[in-house]
């Protein structure tokens, strides 16, 4: 019974990781050739030091989250867990809001500073920055809730006896 | 004895509530109106989604700031204090990586996209809003540091007792 707790308890921190991987796969893999007025055009993530960073923190993430996968149960770095969550937590919220921040600028354009859209012309290229951010913020959803979940759990002395 | 602990552990959380109104001040007020070529242009924080949101944010979590600031010491409300300072630390975070991803775009351009850097334009409004990205910064690494201590603190029973 307390296993079957214990690999339930694992299961939200494996879709973190998978999300966060998949997040950093997708993204690192964007990349699309088109021919504009003649002249050949190439938009991949290092185009943008805010998606550039976005793979780094979700590859940090990623092996972080597989680190702890395989942290065995007695160990007493459970309770650094906690705080290595905040930290992490912190650096994935920091790399999603500014790639999210240029992806809407790529999408939308800003007029006032006259800068245009490019997604018109990378369509293929945006759809798969947009699906890395959209992987991305569901790993940054469950860290957030794990993180909510630690702290509830470090507060209540009953409670952390179940990690 | 206990009084001035108490005051003292009290003083991070007012230099972050001033980090974080300062910032939503001096953001808040940016605005540059020049004459290009014989067209009155007018830059202001309004202009860029990510730039608001770092208003909204600095204004929400500067609010949260000072009514912590003015919570009794006996109150059990200082146990949700370490959980709603992790959210609003998510939050801080956020506003400040989109404003600042944004902001790097508005200082360097970007070449591949055909983003053209507005610093050059409008150097006072660029200086007022580094200026409010330097001080949320500060207000950011404040509550990270309470966050973590916080943390530290609720799985240290002993310290538990300092709050």
């Amino acid at each position: 019974m307390t296993k079957i707790k214990r690999v339930l308890g694992l299961l939200p921190r494996l879709l973190a990781f998978g999300a966060t991987l998949s997040a950093t796969i997708v993204m690192a893999t964007s990349h699309e050739r088109v021919n504009i007025l003649g002249f050949s055009f190439e938009a991949k993530y290092t185009d943008a030091s805010a998606l550039k960073f976005f793979v780094i923190a979700n590859a940090i993430v990623s092996a972080y989250g597989l680190l702890v996968l395989f942290l065995p149960w007695e160990s007493l770095l459970w309770r650094l867990v906690v705080a290595l969550d905040a930290v992490f937590t912190v650096i994935l919220t920091s790399s999603i809001s500014a790639a999210l921040a240029i992806a809407e600028v790529g999408k939308k354009g800003n007029s006032h500073a006259g800068w245009l859209p490019m997604c018109g012309q990378v369509p293929k290229y945006c759809d798969q920055v947009t699906g890395a951010l959209a992987v991305g913020f569901i790993g940054l959803i469950i860290y957030v809730v794990l993180l909510l979940y630690s702290i509830y759990g470090a507060l209540n002395p009953l409670l952390v006896l179940k990690f």
